[in-house]
């Protein structure tokens, strides 16, 4: 049975508008690919406190269990910016639907759009022609979850604390996807770690020792994250697959997600052991350019392309989308956010338009 | 008394040429600006672990003690390199030096020097005509020694973790001292956070806001530690005085240094609330370059300038040396790292001579 259900949790800001692009490239593709989806369309975010009063309802999270992904928009905006930290929407929604499927394995390729290496911020002699960076992100665990976390005593002396903490398991587990994604690729993992500060990253780095045994074909570099935000400027065609925790992961996959110029391009997959998994653009929801036609829905559309491939298996039609985006970007037609050419600047519904018909 | 005893630790790698330039400078200035230094040299890091079995020897500890302030070169090298993680010579000697001290405020100032733009990895038209940005980060606090860390269990359970713990009087003085530097800048300080995720940070975020309101005539803004790292290459103009934690200052400092394209050119200054401090430049050992004449000399000289001005409070000596340094680079005259003009290049001494010479 090739029927899949689709939970669709557009969010807020630009997200519904890119999502409408992602759902009819996926229209397309499934008439040519010959297999079909039913999408379920749930609030989340800011727009889930509006209506249910809080980011991630129950309601929300059960359609969620019951499909067999998640296509996520982006949440957050300024309408909700007074609310106390732990009730933001960003957070609100994405650590609990991270925890609740046990999403440890958090992909997120930066890379180069050839027809797009003018965009990038790096001087061209570096950026040359292009980079192509997987960032694995271990997304359940570390800083963001450790107990104890809180606040006690008063007055000058109140403390604040939270927990880094990394089990074996869980460092093992990740490090083999890193170094599973490398085979496919450059066959290079650079471990990300601060190794020469905290007791947590030298257990990271003994168990990455370990697990690259098995992998003798994939090369092993480590690097202290110091370091590397540093070499992600100097040279980044030096990184392959960079393996990191998840405080470093999100600094290090943001940092080089800007360094390709294209923020509103990047996709990323959020996955559990069963494959199921939540897909998002890396970037945010951009709120002062909703409801204007100007986002750009790449990074939601190659979300969607990694749903197929990741949690569906469905890799010919995958790699059909992600032509199809090369193939349009190629043309020259693209979005406002791409600086390049000012004249051939469509709006979201009409990149839309071009990647489905370019497929 | 004028006379001002500095504890010379010039470390491993091309800590003691470099730091040859920085003493032949100060020789210079104290004639001219009629103050006395005395030196003192002692063992640290590598060179102390060969010849007294520790990277900090207690016999250095005792000079520093005895001194008003520590002019530092650099530590560490492959010879110490397989030696475990907490005996590493970067660790074991600077740790421990900071927190003996109390030198909670650590300055890194990320300037782009006028003659060097072209040397920024940032493209021309985002890097404009440079940028200046001062790194405030508290450095005896935060993750790197918050209690408890340590190890637990067996096999896949193994645990590994650290705690990341900040006081309210500990986020209280570091603030201040970033409000205090943006008073003499351009009146803007970016407190960097990661208040959606982790407890310390907002606790941290609190206790700036609250530093703010005795500061009307500064600017405050609060940017989480991921985003920071793309802001700083989008466009690093936007920042003044960064204002951060223990281990983003770790981060954020280093991405800032390597963005101007000047990581041998860049100082550093350790202070602790008497003024006592160490001072060093930000880049390493540079193992690769030691004893060739290739190391370039301005970060040493320009962190004894700091010295002169943050524990001495020699400021006008302190402003001689550095613009004898900008007069210099001017000239054209600079080492072989700075990828500007190859057939200006000159060796470690001629490039302190010259600095020696133009003040
Ligand atoms: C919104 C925030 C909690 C989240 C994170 O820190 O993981 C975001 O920055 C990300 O990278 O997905
Ligand atoms: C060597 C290391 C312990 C140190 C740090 O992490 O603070 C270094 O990276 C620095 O920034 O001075």
């Amino acid at each position: 049975d090739k029927m899949k259900k689709v939970a669709v949790l557009a969010g807020d800001g630009i997200g519904p508008e890119v999502m409408a692009e992602a759902v009819k490239v996926l229209d397309v593709a499934q008439k040519k690919f010959d297999f079909t989806l039913s999408y379920d369309y749930a609030d989340v975010g800011g727009i889930a406190i509006d209506n249910h009063g809080e980011a991630l309802p129950a309601s929300t999270l059960t359609l969620c269990e019951n499909s067999d992904a998640i296509l996520f928009g982006s949440v957050g905006g300024p309408k909700w910016e007074s609310l106390p930290p732990e009730q933001q929407p960003e957070r609100a929604a994405l650590l609990p639907l991270r925890k609740h499927f046990d999403l440890f394995c958090n992909l997120r390729p930066a890379r180069v759009f050839k027809s797009l290496t003018s965009a990038c911020p790096l001087r061209a002699d570096i950026i040359k022609d292009g980079f192509d960076i997987l960032c694995v992100r271990e997304l359940t665990s570390g800083i963001y979850f450790g107990t104890p976390k809180g606040r006690e005593g008063e007055g000058p002396d109140e403390r604040a604390y939270d927990t880094m903490a990394y089990k074996r398991s869980e460092i093992d587990r990740i490090a083999r996807m890193a170094f599973d994604a490398a085979r496919l690729r450059s066959k290079k993992v650079t471990s990300i770690d601060k190794a020469n500060v905290l007791t947590t990253m030298v257990l990271w780095r003994q168990v990455v020792i370990e697990v690259a045994k098995e992998y003798p074909d994939v090369e092993l570099a480590h690097m202290y994250v110091d370091n590397a935000t540093m070499q992600l400027v100097r040279d980044p065609h030096q990184f392959d697959v960079m393996l990191c925790g998840n405080m470093f992961g999100d600094i290090i996959s943001d940092e080089s997600a800007m360094l390709t110029g294209s923020m509103g391009l990047l996709a990323s997959a959020s996955l559990n052991k069963e494959k199921f998994g939540l897909f998002e653009p890396a970037g945010g929801s951009a709120p002062d350019i909703a409801g204007k036609g100007l986002a750009n829905p790449i990074a939601e559309i190659l979300s969607a392309s990694m749903m197929l491939r990741y949690s569906f298996g469905l890799d010919a039609a995958a790699d059909a989308i992600d032509n199809a985006v090369e193939a349009t970007l190629e043309k020259g037609i693209h979005t406002a956010d791409i600086a390049i050419d000012p004249t051939r600047t469509v709006n979201t519904a009409a990149m839309g338009d071009a990647i489905a018909s370019a497929l």
